[in-house]
């Protein structure tokens, strides 16, 4: 077993056997400049505060991994540079060898589980990139949710994937997508696609009591949660659609390849929607941290 | 662990030592009309009684998992509407909530796992799809043979999926294919097929042990037993693939797609066959019925 | 637990807690004629003794698991015919009916770890084969890294699959690749490429560290350290790319297919390199030795 840094209000929180929340680090390092990755960062903590949770930021510092991060500590992440953006094959060797990481969905997921945490909410997992069926490009967030006993709480995944391909290989892997209080998925800035939901349910207790069930019979594997961004907040597919195409042909045309592409396709739909993709985005975690406070309730109830 | 219900039956078994085999419950809800899907249950469970095992058909009723149907659940569950269609991803959630649910091979499989059975008799597993290079749709039962130590006696996997791909796979995720008695690996209505066969066995001790030796080795995996269907109930394939493709190219001009594909394709090949695919299908399962109890004959022998 | 012959040598070095370095036996009995093949693995058993560690050449001889095989096995071995290759789907298999059988990657680390042996030298692991988006033909050896806890070194992935697609695997499966030494992929006979590594480590001790500390995380699984050709025995990228293009063009033009493509790819190789590429394999393989040597005294030092 590692050494885990707890920050002082998780370690309160585990003392106490209060409900946490998990949340990763890669959205401050890499998903939003420098003083809006903190704010909005302080803001999602403080939305789960306010549904009856703790938060836990993940991230390594220093080759430490830290749950939960000081202020101190998350204005020193927000403006780092060269911060290692980790995932399963990398996150052991960072630790290893000491230095900064912020940690993606399947790094948070082994995070969670090595804290006890039962609950991560986020934006979006990765997923299968687009011409996966040529480059073989696919995350290894997949993988983690068949592996580790995590609910990770999104708005579906990033909806620059292959959303199709995504969900199947999900099914293929065993892993339980469950749309919250509606039955199609919802497609990260969009509140709904034309895909059915494998599973739909309607409330965080019924979330919670198939987290148990799953636990019960053996099937330690995560299962995701794929949370509609609020309705207000939502860019409609339908308008989407078009930019996101625009963003790829772009992408083509310039020659930009591998892990350049998803960055260059994220800093275009901001462009081409007038900076509204980015406030989505902030909305859709907002309403994924309280999901995922209320499931977490609903997990303590329940805690053997 | 969950609570299963067993039938007298199957407690009695259990009770005694005597040696178990899985049976799966979709082909009940999903495969066949009723009644002949019930009489053929029945058939399938003599068959087995017959050659010196105990038949347990799995289901979950009113979200309860039954291990062992009493004669009036198998009644019951092959009239019953709207049966969810139960994998390993949504297995949880239907006993969590309730209702009723039928069991894939990658479910029955968990199931027999949890309930201490170590074979499983069926018709043919899941396996990956015809166009998966571009749909990714490639079935869960893959994934759960190479994670379940159950030994599964199939015709090999459904003769209308991609079967290169589908081996191709399996010995990827590191699944024994054994073909049972013969060089070739079989192809569901047709006893053989143009794909030589990654292993071979002769008896059932022989398939016993192998069994008991990937469990001595710490490889927690099923291994997949490709029993051919008897050469007097078989569809050559020659014969068959004109049929397959018809279906194929109808279902294409028809726009079926997804998940509609399975059962439009399934009664096409019922029809262009004038029913001898379902004559077949039930000689093949018999067939996997009496290999299956005398596995499970062999390894009662052995039990540690 | 199954019954392991161990060598005598090999058998002293465990009673003395000395560092071991398993080794494969397919390069043995698939990878060169005799006597080449069995000199060179004395060669490489020689160079595992020079730098601190002690070789277990590992087989199944007439149905048994032998870590460590005698100068009479090993010339046996080297002269059998008909030795089957194992992976993991036929390992258990070979051993519950008997008979002979060399280990790949897969079997070999399977093996090394119900040894307790942490470290694998070998030339170079399978992977995904041109052509795979179509055939899904995909070394089991990949899915292994992923499963089992044992720091494989290698020169890469053989350069005649499709390398940028079997990195992609690796990272989805969350499988640590290590370049030793510098900041790109090694390419098997090439000492480099054009494909940057996830990880770079420039010494035995900083992959020691990491191997102990994805156990302590409860991470199971394997890494690869992908070990650079030493310069002045390596074959240029920009020399052997023509070579294999045209070795591929003639394996396609002469309907060469399925698990006939590899040694005649291996074949022509040879021929058209006028012997080089054999002798970059041995060259290759003698430097993972000592590099393999080199791990184990490092994790020697902190076993627990
Ligand atoms: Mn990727
Ligand atoms: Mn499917
Ligand atoms: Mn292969």
């Amino acid at each position: 077993m590692i050494d885990i840094q707890y920050s002082p209000e998780v370690a309160e929180a585990r003392a106490e056997g209060r409900p946490l929340v998990a949340l990763e680090s890669t959205i401050i390092t890499h998903g939003m400049p420098f003083p809006q990755n903190v704010e909005t960062a302080r803001r999602v903590e403080a939305e789960i505060r306010a549904h009856g949770a703790v938060p836990a930021t993940i991230a390594v510092l220093e080759g430490r991994l830290h749950v939960g991060l000081t202020d101190n500590q998350l204005d020193r992440l927000g403006q780092a540079r060269d911060v290692a953006k980790l995932s399963r094959a990398d996150f052991a060797a960072c630790l290893a060898r000491g230095g900064d990481g912020a940690t993606t969905v399947a790094a948070t997921m082994i995070a969670a589980r090595l804290a006890g945490i039962e609950v991560f909410a986020t934006g979006g997992i990765g997923g299968v990139h687009r011409g996966a069926e040529d480059s073989f490009d696919i995350s290894a967030d997949l993988h983690e949710l068949a592996k580790t006993p995590v609910t990770v709480v999104a708005a579906g995944a990033k909806a620059i994937l292959d959303l199709p391909k995504t969900f199947e290989v999900l099914e293929t892997l065993g892993v339980p997508v469950i749309a919250y209080g509606q039955d199609m998925l919802p497609a990260f800035w969009s509140a709904t696609s034309d895909m059915p939901a494998p599973l739909r349910m309607d409330s965080a207790a019924a979330i919670a009591a198939a987290a148990r069930m799953r636990a019960a019979m053996g099937l330690d594997s995560g299962q995701l949660v794929a949370n509609p961004i609020p309705a207000e907040a939502e860019i409609p597919a339908e308008e989407l659609r078009p930019v996101i195409e625009q963003a790829l042909a772009e992408a083509e045309a310039q020659g930009i390849a591998a892990k350049a592409v998803t960055p260059f396709l994220l800093g275009r739909i901001l462009e081409l929607t007038g900076g509204r993709s980015l406030e989505s985005n902030i909305a859709l975690v907002l309403n994924n941290a309280r999901l995922g406070a209320a499931i977490a309730v609903e997990l303590g109830k329940t805690r053997s």
